[in-house]
């Protein structure tokens, strides 16, 4: 019999700065992969709808106890799913406990700062759930591949995030990463059919087109950047994303996992309010 | 026949500089009222469902176009139900377009500032839905009622909101603002479930009733500050909130007519895409 897949098993090896360079590669992971799908559409769905469920109960949880902060980074190529994750996982946990943040391209302000500056301002606070739809993991990425970050610049960077998020987690938060994966098909599939239908050409940029070009570098990049920056307090996850519904369910299994891990507990009774009769 | 009800009979009419004070009263609402209700639980229910799918959709055109923004402001007294109203009115719309934005009492930081500082910077961006839970009514509600806010001060707040909205509404912003009305007796209800509910005590705070104790004077002090800030650019609604399923789809009910007021329309097609092949 097969061996069961494990969410680790999806997991970038932790950064060790003793042996510098890990043998991660993105290549090893097939985004057409569905392990943690059941192989129903049907029983998918009602999986992620259980979750669902669980993970609004657990974040009322995070909310009344006011403690932990939750922050999951979601990024992935052009069309990979960011935004799809973020409306199937997260249906049904309640809105008013959600903080969802999406980075475009920096504006002059924010040029005008360190890279860190935006996404320190966003980060959650005690008893959120915050997302990052994209993130400073950007400013790894488009300026190496557009040549504008050299190798020395690069592992600063690396080093920065480290240092930033290990500071975070220090803090009472806990992060949880997870690279949507698909495969250079897919992506072409899919923004051929956001082009071959007019009504959805809002949502396409001519620019996806040129980053497509490079996507050979964006690859490359996105291995060293999470083979630089996977830790133990800051784990990023390869989420083999060709198939939208597995997608889905791996983000909401390795969330709940997260979220049962924290052992949330509902605080206390107020000893004070026994017995009191409202006026 | 009765007169069947109509949502701008619950709009706090306009301030008119001329006139000064408005015969608008609280009291003329009863907060125990249905008058959105079907009448069945079940179909009031099927009708907020129906509307929220309405919403979404709605949502990702004010999304898609980029040119509109839109503010929705709750208020009302402790338990009147602003978190319930925005959990069950979006929780069919797509978490990526919601931005809930609560105010709770303010910071020292904020405090060094004007009472419009921290409002402004979290007004909705182009194609963004944003509410704020509880708002930049609080600073007319709460000094007036602890007693460090004249007379003169609080015309002079008024005329700042009015100001302030006019501009945002200029600017782009839809602004529409709900009082969730709930009676006396309701709130001892809803305070005592809470304190008779030990697994409830979280969402308590002993302040809640003292502030109940000047159930009064808040009262007549909403009175003043919604006569004195309903404006054509951001009118006030009483919406009648004893009834948990009424309040939700009489917001419902606004928030649907003030997006098809809008206009949306997807943009069009880019005909530089047209015969496009990716490669």
């Amino acid at each position: 019999m097969a061996k069961q897949p494990e969410l680790d098993d999806y997991r970038v090896p932790y950064f060790d700065d003793g042996k510098k360079k890990s043998k991660f590669s993105l290549d090893d992971f097939d985004p057409s992969a569905k392990p943690f799908s059941t192989g129903s559409k049907d029983a998918d769905r009602a999986r992620l709808s259980e979750i669902g469920a669980k993970l609004d109960t657990l974040q009322e949880c995070l909310h009344a106890q006011q403690k932990r902060r939750v922050l999951l980074v979601l990024q992935g190529m052009d069309t990979s799913g960011k935004d799809g994750t973020i409306r199937a996982v997260f249906h049904e946990v309640d809105p008013l406990g959600l903080h969802i943040v999406p980075f475009k391209a920096p504006t002059p302000v924010e040029m005008a700062h360190d890279f860190l500056w935006r996404v320190h301002a966003q980060a959650p606070a005690a008893g959120e759930l915050t997302i990052f739809n994209r993130s400073h993991y950007e400013d790894l990425l488009v300026p190496t591949v557009l040549g504008n970050l050299d190798a020395e610049a690069f592992e600063q960077r690396c080093r920065h995030i480290r240092q930033f998020e290990e500071m975070l987690a220090y803090n009472g938060t806990t992060i949880i990463k997870c690279m949507l994966h698909i495969s250079k098909d897919e992506q072409r599939a899919r923004l051929q059919a956001r082009i071959d239908d007019p009504s959805k050409h809002w949502k396409f940029d001519v620019s996806d087109l040129e980053a497509r070009k490079q996507w050979d570098k964006y690859q490359a990049v996105y291995c060293d950047a999470l083979a630089a920056t996977s830790m133990d307090c800051a784990p990023w996850y390869v989420i083999p994303a060709d198939s939208k519904t597995h997608r889905n369910v791996m983000v909401a299994e390795l969330l709940l996992r997260t979220f049962e891990g924290l052992k949330l507990e509902y605080p206390p009774p107020k000893e004070s309010l026994k017995g009191v009769r409202v006026e």
